[in-house]
């Protein structure tokens, strides 16, 4: 029995899951925050009981020492030689990486080097693989892409109609993101409705407070919302999605703000939170708007509104759809946005059952039964993609 | 037998057209070019006739005076008294104009504080209405705007998801484009279709070196591809079209250009010309597609291809959709492109026959008589939509 731990590193946290391989069953799950702040704080889930503790934690190296030290101290795992992988996700795989891959010491540099593409995220992720490389060298780990399930992508799809050069020399492209969840979740659709991925048309919508969607053929993403960086395509938690293009100069001058200043308003000071005017969070929205708030209201339109365009424009790219998936915090758990993105979806053969629609948080078929095209809601689960790339890779 | 030119001007050109209403023949057209440089050029159809001259056209006064000085020379009219109206095309109407509007001094004041919207067309739309008011003072003028069809979209369309003092403050918003041939198209495929305009759900593809794609239902637009500016949407000649915000700053960091160089970049230099890596027009692409140029493929992919995706966005934004009308240069004239948008759209009621296809700029059906969904061809014709306003607001 395998051992394999999935590690989600940002630039002051740290999520880590223990699984049993092949038997994929969470042995336990935890979260340390605030690393390198004052009051770090480490959770944990030990049988199914949360505990909390505040500690000391300089940096990543030690949160993963502190790790390791509880799995043992807690009895979760009797000696750390069980851990026989560690999985790593990793935002950006850049056009170098479509699969997930065995970390090498060149493997890492490449890595590095694709920071410039994703300057936020990969010196985080990269700060979790060295610290587990610095406490278990000797344990193989695997880095798993946001990235690379979009690397099907033809060049149409992926090249914006900008200088050829820009593409050459910068790399300036669409990647897209969220490629984990939108794989698990066309896997596990496939095994659902008892057919063949590679006969399926799928379109998945990862709802979030990071939002995309992607049009998924025979297993292999056509396209997908987000861009060359996480800020495109639908309206977000925070951020804009796509606007015209001609609006940064022209906000730029309105405000006496650098471009850089204006990018942080459009990740940052946007998305729902922009329009509501008061939170970035659908639950408050939710709530604001069944109490006659208007701009809660027209959140929630402008929201679920694209997402169902997006819809449309990917039934079309894959001349009709099989089945759309609603996944992430908002797509698993929200009725209401899911109602809003498929009425008016029946001229495309989407029959869906309110009364179906209720559920939360769980896996279920939403349409009726009649439905050329089957609405499911899917659980994400991205670690337990991690735990078997490392099972794959590490062999 | 009233006479009506219909006018449009750009900053060192002047497009007329002369109609006799309410008969809507046209009389005479023509076209002023390279005012205010050297060797000026004046070219006027008569009984069908191209006359060109060269001339020293210093302002657009000065073209007024020699178009007016032509129609009574030629004996296109015996006298100037038999013009009863201008109608003026302008680019931007702001949120203030959602019909055509007699020009006033103080609407004339209001049209250039919307300059700032349009900084590179409404000036010249300017400077044409002050030269018609110097030699023809009397004459009843009319504004037509490109942005006024496009008012009566909701909120949730117009509102980008940025903080919404920029709505409030700085009039960001989306606006749309080419709302007069939008009208003029949606208004003739209901004559066409035979049924009231109030029951369709029509989606207008106009598809010229600029180009746009609206969503109109019962003769209303709810949604359109441009946005605040014409740089907004799919892809074109030399425009971008939508693009991941994000990468404004970026390119401004690697080419270390301004924002407004890279929009310039993004206005004039991207679009199919970026991607064919060799020309912005459409008619080149296609014979360099035809003799295996990739590049040239790629191109003829990636516009045909995002209008497609608006195909499917628009018709789950109506709900389905009722008739998709071509129109303008490419939309009226290429069976490459119309070939390329409509393939795979059955699943939405979209069947067509390629034989039909074949036409070029008239008016035609091209789908099957069994097809759910009509598709049209329909050029387009902004001038007469500027006369019949000149008709309907000048009495």
């Amino acid at each position: 029995m395998a051992k394999i731990i999935a590690i989600n590193a940002g630039s002051s946290s740290l999520k880590f899951q223990l699984f049993d391989m092949p038997s994929e069953e969470v042995i336990t799950k935890g979260l340390i925050e605030r690393i390198g702040l004052n009051d770090s704080i480490f959770n944990i889930v030990v049988n199914g009981e949360k505990i909390k503790e505040v500690a000391d934690i300089p940096d990543h190296a030690v949160a993963v020492k502190l790790i390791l030290e509880k799995l043992t101290g807690l009895g979760i795992i009797q000696s750390l030689n069980e851990i026989e992988g560690i999985g790593h996700r990793v935002v950006h795989g850049g056009e170098e990486f479509s699969d997930s891959v065995l970390i090498t010491d060149d493997i890492l540099k490449r890595i590095e080097e694709l920071s410039d593409l994703a300057p936020l995220h990969n010196p985080a992720n990269i700060t979790g693989i060295k610290a587990f490389q610095q406490v278990l060298p000797n344990v193989p780990a695997i880095a798993v892409f946001d990235t690379a399930f979009h690397q099907t992508m033809p060049e149409s799809a992926y090249l914006y109609s900008l200088p050829y050069e820009y593409y050459k020399d910068f790399g300036i492209r669409k990647y897209g993101f969220h490629g984990t969840s939108h794989k698990y979740v066309s896997q596990r659709a496939a095994e659902m409705l008892g057919r063949p991925l590679e006969q399926l048309r799928l379109i998945s919508c990862h709802l979030g407070n990071g939002a995309s969607i992607a049009a998924i053929e025979g297993g292999k993403s056509l396209d997908t919302s987000m861009g060359f960086t996480p800020l495109a395509g639908v309206t977000m938690g925070t951020r804009s999605g796509n606007i015209d293009p001609a609006l940064i100069p022209f906000i730029m001058e309105k405000t006496n703000k650098t471009a850089d200043e204006v990018l942080d308003v459009l990740n940052k000071k946007s998305g729902m939170l922009a329009v509501s005017g008061f939170s970035s969070d659908l639950r408050d929205i939710e709530i604001q708007a069944s109490e006659g708030n208007d701009r809660a209201k027209l959140a929630l339109e402008v929201f679920a509104g694209r997402i169902h365009k997006y819809i449309g424009s990917y039934a079309a790219r894959m001349c009709g759809v099989d089945a759309i998936i609603f996944t992430a915090g908002i797509g698993e758990n929200s009725d209401v946005i899911r109602a809003r993105v498929l009425r008016g979806l029946e001229f495309m053969g989407v029959y869906w059952d309110p009364s179906l629609n209720k559920v939360r948080g769980e896996e279920a078929f939403i349409n009726y039964p009649h439905s050329p095209v089957k609405v499911m809601i899917i659980p994400t689960d991205e670690e337990v993609m991690i735990a078997r790339d490392v099972v794959r890779l590490s062999k």
